[in-house]
């Protein structure tokens, strides 16, 4: 049997009953470790909390990996270990496919994933739009597809949650070219590069998707203890000290119900000035809906 | 201190470990009653597992309920249970805001809800646009808004979840007007409910927001253990048994992965007319993106 357990978002209890449950019964515990972390725990916490010996699977062997994993889950219970939810990544899909094709039996256990806890920013989940992935940008690789996802979920009026960048686990290039596999120290988006990156998008592009004054809510370490939220314009977010990682940013739409705001206003310095932006913002695209009617 | 705690989607196990030792120090332990349900546990079952009692909080007596649930959390340790996550419906966020307003910490307790628990599915959860909420007809009463929602997400290629209606607490009208106060037994929009009335709402606009051959994914008991699948069109789901409650459906847009058709063609009777119903349905909005471009 393979255990699929979705982890949650912060701390080693944060893992339900029932997946802890299944933890203690399996004989092969994996932890992916790629597309996030989960922030108030290590390997080591995490092994003495499960009573169990974890291997971290990182994206460049999740396909050997995949084998063994498999190999093993054919004769025992193995867990596989998911920060936030299972299927947050199209890897694990494709474990679970793998899996069905050697007729392995595979059990899901949920748990909270930022796709739904950004809830606790007190916008509603049923106004997100598609979420995007905003990537560190270097010299020579600027993607910005998502300016064109934004832009769709803003002309009807939908909020966008922008999951940001992180790395975990890249070679050292340099030191690569010398023979030695190394690897740099983790980097994780904060919430200031992130709007960095979409202010320089809007200005080459000049479409319209957002300005500098869009309102947007910054996250800080979301189902932690040090969890924060600040709201304020795209541009004051681009000069913000959001703290420690992991960081998420929400770019609102204009259809923001009374209660939302009223939610946000506590977690802006200006609650006047935010209000302002938020009204302001809302007209960018009523021409688009007028065109439409 | 007031908890918040989602409990998930099935069992009383289904619960975070923080969450349990949350509800363990709180002196009274409330249950919304309304927006859901757990699907295999009942109150004594939740009763005996937290050795707590429970009351449950319905709909009819949240305002009531709120001030009892704000009085007790100034003084002691209380706890708000969710079916789901915590902010799954605009009451809950209610309930945090007046929580701060009279200076009570609230602590957020995280757990899966539809919202991500969808991904099992095998579609992704970043290709979903808004989630929209079907609800019973009645005689007088056909409310169709959802079909503009379900229009824009699949203009832009992107999936609907579509979250059907419950009604647990529905006095029984024609014992008020005798003066009994009783309720209806509960209700649970079925999968084969739902896709009827998105028939009958296409076939009075006709404005081909999707069609009866438009590919949808029947989900029942989503995290349970009868959790189950179909992939097929809307009008077969229109008359597929889906089994015991809860339900839910998603309708495909045309973004559709390979990764993900694969995992769906699983839950495909006939794999081959899925695919090609797929395919049909993709050339929908073609026109759309061809005038936009």
């Amino acid at each position: 049997m393979l255990y699929m357990i979705g982890l949650g978002l912060a701390y080693p209890e944060d893992i339900t009953v029932r997946g802890l449950e299944a933890v203690k019964k399996c004989k092969k515990v994996f932890l992916e470790g790629y597309t996030s972390i989960l922030m108030d725990a290590t390997k080591e916490s995490l092994e003495k909390f499960y009573g169990r010996k974890i291997t971290i699977a990182y994206r460049e062997t999740v396909e050997s990996q995949s084998d063994e994993i498999l190999a093993d889950a054919k004769e025992d219970n193995v867990a596989f270990l998911v920060v936030g939810d299972v299927f947050g990544a199209t890897t694990h899909t494709d474990l679970v496919i793998r899996a069905r094709e050697q007729g392995i039996q595979v059990e899901c256990i949920h748990n909270a994933s930022v796709m739904n806890a950004v809830g606790a920013c007190g916008l509603q989940l049923y106004k997100f739009g598609q979420a995007v992935s905003i990537v560190f940008f270097t010299d020579s690789w600027r993607p910005d597809s998502f300016y064109e996802k934004i832009m769709e979920n803003r002309r009807i009026g939908l909020h966008t949650l922008l999951l940001l960048d992180i790395k975990v686990r890249e070679p050292d290039f340099k030191e690569l070219m010398k023979g030695h596999l190394t690897y740099e120290p983790p980097r994780y988006m904060s919430v200031a590069q992130c709007c960095q990156e979409l202010l320089e998008v809007e200005e080459k592009k000049q479409e319209g998707a957002y300005t500098p004054d869009t309102p947007c809510v910054a996250i800080s370490r979301l189902g932690s203890s040090e969890q924060s939220f600040k709201a304020a314009t795209l541009k004051q977010l681009s000069e913000y000290d959001a703290g420690k990682p992991l960081h998420s940013v929400v770019m609102l739409g204009h259809q923001v119900h009374d209660l939302e705001l009223e939610y946000l206003l506590d977690y802006a310095d200006d609650k006047e000035a935010f209000k302002a932006a938020v009204k302001k913002d809302q007209q960018l695209f009523e021409k688009d809906e007028k065109k439409d009617n």
